[in-house]
């Protein structure tokens, strides 16, 4: 190896990513791994991607980025009901790719997967002229046929969010503009908490069987509350009513929320909150919301499920409004 | 949609990828998809990248590359001995992405998916700024326990290859230099099977069972037959020593290293075979060969495990020869 990071692939699997290999990666050494689920299950798998300038910043913390690099994957998992068994890495690296930087982001991976409970099981890394780019693709399991999917949402089930929304946008607009004058006026411990609500999404593991017995539908919310509503109730052949004031904020959220008002468009469609949106049914909310609370996460009721075609209704005392999806969709 | 090929990824997804979705993706409508072993199975999985520039040439036709993208880890599992059951897919499109390119990747992976019987399960796609990226993570079923390793073969068993070596790393010399002296003496005929092996690898699917009856260990051949020998006799501990002069060639192949007897060194160490390389006890080695060809593939001894670490040994009448593992595996 010299200062430009010369390794062989195998040199550098068995530096950086063998350490952390699962039971059935076979230390890396194999073409493949091995997945068991157990007796009267089945395996949940799903796939994303994190691009170097698209989805964080080339100065973001390696480790962060490592690290959401499978949390995104595991916050998948999780709203389908799954409990996470393993995972897959295929890594693209610049042409000028660092080793402390892939040092730093295999670590930050190494820790998440032990976090979440979820070890690397394989990967393949090719060095292309383009930006860092790490997809990940992770397996979860379900007792057969209880996956719990996007389009089951009913007439009439409650819109339910976990956690609180918002802060990773707000977040963001803090990492892009730390001296702005709102992000003044903060304590420095609720600047850091939005901060850190971007870096560092909180897959909802714990509620994996909570949503299970008790989410008709549910998906987690990556792409906006806004945009990921209207892909649900879309997918269900439905649309949704949401009452603005019941929407979870944090403590910061709140407070930049009152500085500036119409900030509740960022909150309301900005990506990265990592929570779940879940349909429930009237019947089951009060135990659903019981047994999330029991899990250490909240998860309320913020409107409910409607017959109808249109984009989700956005309503508070002031108006009505609803929200066109967010453009960063768009190729 | 506009010229610059603007389309929502949920519409790219509805357009060139849903009409061959397999039954365990809900129709890439929900946010991952279920895989379910039959009773006493086990998954196996597999993770390859191909990127533009490196894997293959810009203007290969798109549709054999995105046959590749599948090919290529459809050959890992048949390696291990796995039947296919279907796959999940990461994109990254260059900003100057062309639907009419994408539309016939799409194509090509989709006659691709059907002939390998392994359907799309998901995937996820962002736009970068880099080169066409498309890793592909399949998986595939094996009764438990039986999914047969890279470093398993023991000293005395049989170096055994599958169909013939080295076709498509002289397809890839006539691809970079079709006016060449030794493309001109060959037919047209010649020169279409080499060609047509390097741009359409045929994983041998056919060869799961008997490689799970009948090989100690396995893997597919992709990075060349000397370079992944090794690996397998790294793996395992041993050495091999290999006969040149028993190598199985095509009748182009043959051609093309009479008129060059250099060539057998881009014969043995050229990538792209997509062949298995097994190790067979000599007890077994002529139900496998047999096995296989019933199967439709032929499958020869080429030389044998033995005690040592050093490279694996290639003689012919006029010589031996150890192999350096070639650059291109170096970051």
């Amino acid at each position: 190896m010299n200062g430009s990071g010369r390794l062989s692939e195998d040199q550098l699997i068995a530096r950086y990513f063998a350490p952390f290999a699962g039971e059935g990666a076979f230390g890396l050494r194999d073409d493949a791994a091995r997945i068991t689920p157990r007796d009267g299950h089945e395996i949940v798998v799903t796939v994303d991607a994190i691009v170097s300038g698209i989805h964080f910043f080339p100065d973001d913390p390696a480790s962060s980025v490592g690290r959401k690099a499978l949390a995104v994957n595991v916050s998948d998992l999780a709203a389908k009901g799954a409990r996470p068994l393993g995972f897959v890495l295929s890594l693209a690296l610049p042409d000028d790719w660092r080793p402390a930087w892939l040092e730093e982001f295999a670590e930050g991976l190494h820790q998440a997967a032990m976090s979440f409970g979820c070890p690397l099981l394989g990967g393949d890394t090719v060095r292309a002229n383009g930006p860092f780019w790490a997809s990940v693709t992770a397996f979860g399991e379900t007792p057969k046929g209880t996956m719990v999917h996007r389009f089951n949402a009913a007439a009439g089930d409650a819109v339910c969010v976990t956690g609180t929304i918002g802060d990773a946008a707000l977040g963001l607009s803090l990492r892009k503009d730390p001296l702005s004058a709102w992000a003044q006026e903060m304590t420095l411990e609720k600047r850091v908490h939005l901060t850190d609500r971007y870096l560092h999404p909180q897959p909802r593991i714990a509620l994996a069987d909570v949503v299970r017995r008790h989410a008709r539908a549910a998906m987690d919310i990556s792409d906006g509350l806004a945009g990921d509503l209207a892909k649900m109730a879309k997918a269900s052949g439905l649309t949704a009513e949401v009452d603005l004031a019941s929407i979870p904020l944090s403590a910061a959220a709140r407070l930049a929320l009152e500085a500036d008002p119409s900030r509740i468009d960022t909150i309301v469609t900005g990506g990265d909150d990592y929570e779940l949106l879940c349909a429930v049914a009237p019947e089951n909310l009060d135990e659903f919301s019981a047994e999330a609370a029991a899990a250490g996460v909240s998860a309320i009721s913020i409107g409910r499920f409607c017959k109808g075609d249109s984009l989700p209704l956005f309503s508070d005392a002031t108006g009505q409004k609803r929200y066109q999806v967010g453009s960063y969709t768009h190729f």
